[in-house]
């Protein structure tokens, strides 16, 4: 399959009997009545570049130790064709995933009983390891606009102020799909040079961004504090490769110290095939990654074309990132966890709200990278479900 | 290809320009002009039934996260057929890898500043991680006896009644290929019961025994401390899996309360073909591994003759597990690290005996799961080196 021959959408490419075939955690969490629309994974086959390096690897037995090998370089090229950021591949380490490079380096950055803040409702994830490696989580929820969620600047100086150490940012956010724009990018790390705190951003979602809207890498940013960042990012969302176990963190030219000091044991953790998938992905995966954005903007349109005519009491406001769509169904009164009831009612598994934080509460995360036959589905059965 | 056709060597199937190809980390870690002969991945291709496994897992874009699936179940028909071993799947639990298992569980069962028993010379990264999550390392020394090493059991009961929380157990003994007999492994139990010190056992090398040595594994032994062992291990040895990220801890009844404990989200963390290709492994891997077995049982004599003819100075005990051969090259007048020397003048990579501690030096571990050609070539640019 070439760029520029067909331009198929990898949303349509698989039924629901194959999809019920795979070992991955989205199919097999549930019993396969219930359709999962939950964690972030994508029903679409692989792209044709990647499936070629894998069973390249496969035919060689190469599925030894993992060696970052050209990954720094592809990812380079990838972040200066399609966000203008040329890190230099020096500064480029192989980690396993995103939420064990973050953990890492946070451990490095930041010392026991310190505060990191995150904007909330947040990656649950993020409120499992913090307190883990013994970090304070400082939550600063994003502002609730008529528009939609916004950063909410004021808010972020209160938790700097209060003597946070660092802040994660989740950039585009996951789970309310907001890019955050440049002006408000230089704010953040203007607040960050003037109070101190250490900027680490998690932007797993940049390469999925609409039409709309532009990703501004937090590093490409004129400031001390982008200086200073460090960037941990994957392959895995954009191109599906979450159990692959490929992650890279990109440390500025401010933050070099922190990259002799990161744990070299950390890469021989990572994933070989993941390795060899992501560089693919980055090399050759952007005819791929264009069709599939087309395919998903026009689910993240269908889904509020569902939801206005079957749910209408559901907020929906749709993400300028990511396939994630983040749901107010509070008016439902469906209670703290409608997933819950969902689940229960309906069979349909989506993610529950509580476990991105208390804003979560009466949320739930619906994924709609799936075929639009299966998004449509998953609505109809929540309506049936509500109005039965 | 069916088990009882062909018994091909899987030891002989590639040739150097073909592993040159390789993207793991044995084969990029030095420049070309160099041999690998350090870390364990061998020179194989992948047993033909996960083959078909990674083959049909890409075809379906299988690449989400990771979910155990029909591993445990595999894994406990694996250990009943092999050693007789029959561990409740419902005690099995998915990790990424055994040495990240390890730690998990350690800093379970163990509290910082606990004091941590291996017999040295010992894997490498025990030196890195015990102290990583704030556990004293207390070293026994295997003894050293005309026949080869032997375990040190009035040494290891200095160690235990010193005050240990934890034995972790190499079984069979990276590097020196040490198979534990029963009553050892028994006496072992009887000690650890008399000063309530919990056994932890890394039994990654179990798969890989010569005729002549019976693995048995800790769990099996009728004793207090085999019950409450947990086991780690993995298909990631015997069937060259380490870069696909997925391992297994079984813990006995008498350690549910530790299981109960584990953290689930480092299940997540673990590789999804990993899994899929483990669950192969020990389904249909079998016929596979005794091939393989067959060619490092030739490998492992074929080493003992290269040595005594070319280098005849260097002590070699045949391993009774594992392709590891820990060499004593102290006689060679090298110094301390002996594969340094033989990387710059002979332009092969051993894996350098001082990181296993301090009864490595003048020592190397030489990995002969390559094929009788390079196993040749690579004595022979050592002895080269050597008498040039
Ligand atoms: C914001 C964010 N960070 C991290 C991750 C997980 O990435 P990884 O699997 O590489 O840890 C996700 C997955 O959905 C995510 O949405
Ligand atoms: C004794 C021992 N434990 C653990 C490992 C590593 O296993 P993993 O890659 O699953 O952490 C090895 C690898 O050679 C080993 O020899």
């Amino acid at each position: 399959m070439m760029s520029g021959i067909g331009h198929a959408n990898p949303l349509t490419a698989y039924g629901l009997d194959e999809l019920r075939r795979r070992r991955s955690a989205k199919w097999r969490e549930y019993p396969p009545d219930v359709l999962p629309v939950w964690v972030a994974e994508m029903d679409t086959p692989l792209a044709p570049p990647i499936v070629d390096a894998l069973a390249a690897a496969v035919a060689r037995g190469d599925t030894g130790y993992a060696s970052p090998g050209a990954l720094p370089e592809a990812f380079a090229g990838f972040a200066a064709r399609r966000f203008g950021w040329r890190p230099d591949p020096e500064s480029v380490r192989l980690v396993p995933d995103v939420m064990s490079g973050i953990v890492e380096i946070l451990g490095n950055i930041t010392e026991p009983g310190d505060q990191v803040v995150i904007n909330t409702p947040a990656y649950p994830p993020y409120f499992h390891w913090l307190p883990k490696i013994g970090r304070r989580i400082a939550a600063s929820p994003l502002a609730l606009t008529a528009g939609g969620h916004r950063l909410d600047l004021s808010d972020l100086e209160r938790c700097f102020a209060g003597g946070a150490a660092a802040f994660l940012l989740c950039s585009p956010h996951n789970p309310t799909g907001l890019v955050f724009t440049e002006q408000e990018l230089l704010a953040v790390a203007e607040l960050a040079d003037r109070y101190g705190v250490r900027v680490i951003t998690d932007e797993i979602h940049g390469p999925l961004v609409y039409p709309g809207a532009t990703f501004v890498p937090f590093a490409t940013l004129d400031a001390t504090a982008a200086e200073r960042s460090i960037t941990v990012t994957s392959a895995s969302k954009a191109w599906n490769l979450a159990g692959l176990k490929a992650a890279v963190a990109v440390f500025g030219p401010g933050a070099q110290a922190d990259l002799g000091a990161l744990d070299e044991e950390i890469s021989a953790a990572a994933g070989l095939l993941g390795v060899i998938a992501a560089e693919a992905a980055f090399t050759a995966g952007e005819p791929w990654l264009d069709d599939l954005l087309t395919g998903l903007d026009a689910n993240r349109r269908l889904l509020g074309e569902l939801l206005s005519e079957h749910l209408p009491e559901a907020g929906y406001q749709p993400p300028q990132a990511t396939y994630l769509a983040w749901l107010d169904l509070r008016a439902l009164g469906l209670g703290e966890d409608p997933a819950a009831w969902f689940l229960r009612k309906g069979g349909v598994a989506l993610y529950s709200g509580p476990h991105f934080g208390p804003e979560g509460a009466g949320h739930a995360r619906f994924n709609f990278a799936t075929t639009p036959t299966l998004l449509t589905e998953a609505v109809q059965r929540m309506a049936a479900a509500l109005h039965s």
